[in-house]
């Protein structure tokens, strides 16, 4: 809240309309944040309008960033040098537009500057996404594939961001230091009621009050029953849904090669044979966030079988 | 689905990659519905592409609409001389633009042609852009102020669209006639406890399974253990939620005159005085969708005392 006062003054004077037009939440919650704030000294009121008393206030860099595109530049050629998603992983990564614009949505939500992010799960480099843009106050990414870890931690050493990297299997209980340590947490589940309860769950562990979840969720590989038992499953962990964005993330569907189609689902319940090749994008997520109402407690703690109900079933057609 | 495949084949012939981009839900789905439109000689599979078999199929013509502009511009000198929203009924109107965004989202949805639509309250006029796309089996409108229900009356007849008007109070029980009877509704609730319960349950009394809710909530006067509560309202009440569209529905701020302003808890209440006049659009929802798992129950059946507790407490600002 004080995030995005500050982001809107940084841009000028401004009125309270203005302010509450920037602002996410109750506009009783922006009026207490407004006289926080000039108590505190950092804005001031005059005439009708808001402005920022000093420069110096930590958030005002931050808040002053306009967009992410020196961001996508230095990304680009490092995604074309990573390891390719493993489909043995269930991974597929995002097209690095929709990377860049969840990294936009996460920091307009005042999800990124000066808060500590856990990444579960990072085929798609959100986590030096996120460190190439110096707002966070820490990035931590745990991830299964081991080249991938080794990746994201030579690149972070090579351009002297502090992202820590982690090799972890979802299926094992969090490590204890990494529990509520986090502002954030930022994963693609596995679909699958298991998957996603056990990926889910880790993150919450991450996570304190006040925090957020943000996840991708696709219809495609989960119908509506699940859809439901999983934000009936977030609700009793202690989080509220703020956003589901239908057909934000758009993967590249290059994980998949023709030998391993074969073997799927998608290519074996076809109805009509051959199946051409992939002819435009169409896999594609709609992006959730989630936010904390008291402290999370997530359904799942200890170790979990990494069995075939973890990341199979009738609905999960791209893998199996 | 069907008519989002059909739609989907309206531009020409197209893989089932394609079939898959432009299609909701999941790929077992859209095969099934590939499987069952061929069967039934609506379209044909050759090379790798399917096609359209005839034109004559009845949401052909409905899937080829393109845009919403020609209803825009009927709409416009509608809204015009349609009676100002009223405080007293805690409505505010949309931007027109806005109104039209929802109308094209529920038709990329598949829930506008061939639809029966129930609209509760509607100082949107929401009912009448529907009709005039010509899509919707059936529109019927249930609003509390007598002076709209004549109005879009009027201009219903005026122009020959097929809409039902009832003046109606939510506070009251629906009408048996209306139980069961419609397949989407579409509303925007006083966002109060009791407010959203009794007007959502209104609204899922009138839907059938499958069935489709669509409303907008605002951040600025409903907190997240509010919007908690609602969400878990909709599971209990059979519905899942498929997308929370933020910032999607901005309003015109036009109800509330300096008089009605300075009795407001937004003017009273606020950390700086004098409240300057608006200089920006600020108020704004966003845009809910939940659809059916089961035959909807709505928690409130009964009448409720149409009170204080209906359109007040302590987060909603700009009524009260």
């Amino acid at each position: 809240m004080h995030f995005h006062i500050v982001r809107a003054l940084a841009d000028g004077p401004a009125s309270i309309w203005k302010l509450l037009r920037r602002t996410d939440g109750p506009i009783r919650h922006v009026y207490a944040a407004c006289r926080e704030l000039v108590a505190g000294n950092v804005i001031r009121h005059e005439a009708g309008q808001f402005v920022l008393t000093a420069g110096q206030h930590p958030v005002v860099a931050a808040a002053s960033r306009r967009d992410f595109r020196d961001v996508k530049d230095q990304l680009a050629p490092i995604v074309r040098q990573a390891p390719g998603p493993a489909a043995e992983y269930f991974q597929e990564r995002l097209v690095l537009e929709d990377l860049l614009k969840r990294l936009d949505f996460v920091y307009q939500r005042g999800d990124l500057a000066g808060r500590r992010l856990f990444v579960l799960g990072d085929d798609d480099l959100f986590s030096l996404a996120a460190a190439l843009t110096g707002l966070p106050a820490r990035v931590t990414v745990a991830e299964i594939d081991q080249r991938l870890v080794q990746f994201i931690a030579d690149q972070a050493k090579r351009r002297r961001l502090e992202v820590e990297t982690l090799h972890y299997n979802a299926a094992d209980p969090l490590p204890k230091r990494f529990r509520r340590a986090f502002d954030v947490f930022v994963t693609d589940p596995v679909e699958t009621l298991k998957g996603f309860t056990t990926t889910i769950s880790r993150g919450l562990a991450a996570l304190g009050h006040p925090g957020t979840a943000y996840f991708g969720l696709t219809e495609l590989e989960c119908p509506p029953v699940r859809w439901m038992a999983f934000q009936r499953m977030l609700h009793r962990a202690g989080l509220v849904l703020t956003d589901i964005l239908r057909d934000h993330s758009w993967y590249v569907n290059e994980a998949i090669d023709e030998a391993e189609l074969a073997q799927t689902a998608l290519k074996r319940e076809s109805p009509f044979q051959p199946l051409p090749p992939q002819d435009c994008l169409w896999y594609r997520s709609s992006f959730h966030r989630a936010v904390t109402v008291r402290r999370p407690t997530p359904p799942i703690t200890g170790r979990v079988r990494f069995d075939k109900s973890f990341y199979s079933d009738r609905w999960v057609m791209t893998t199996s």
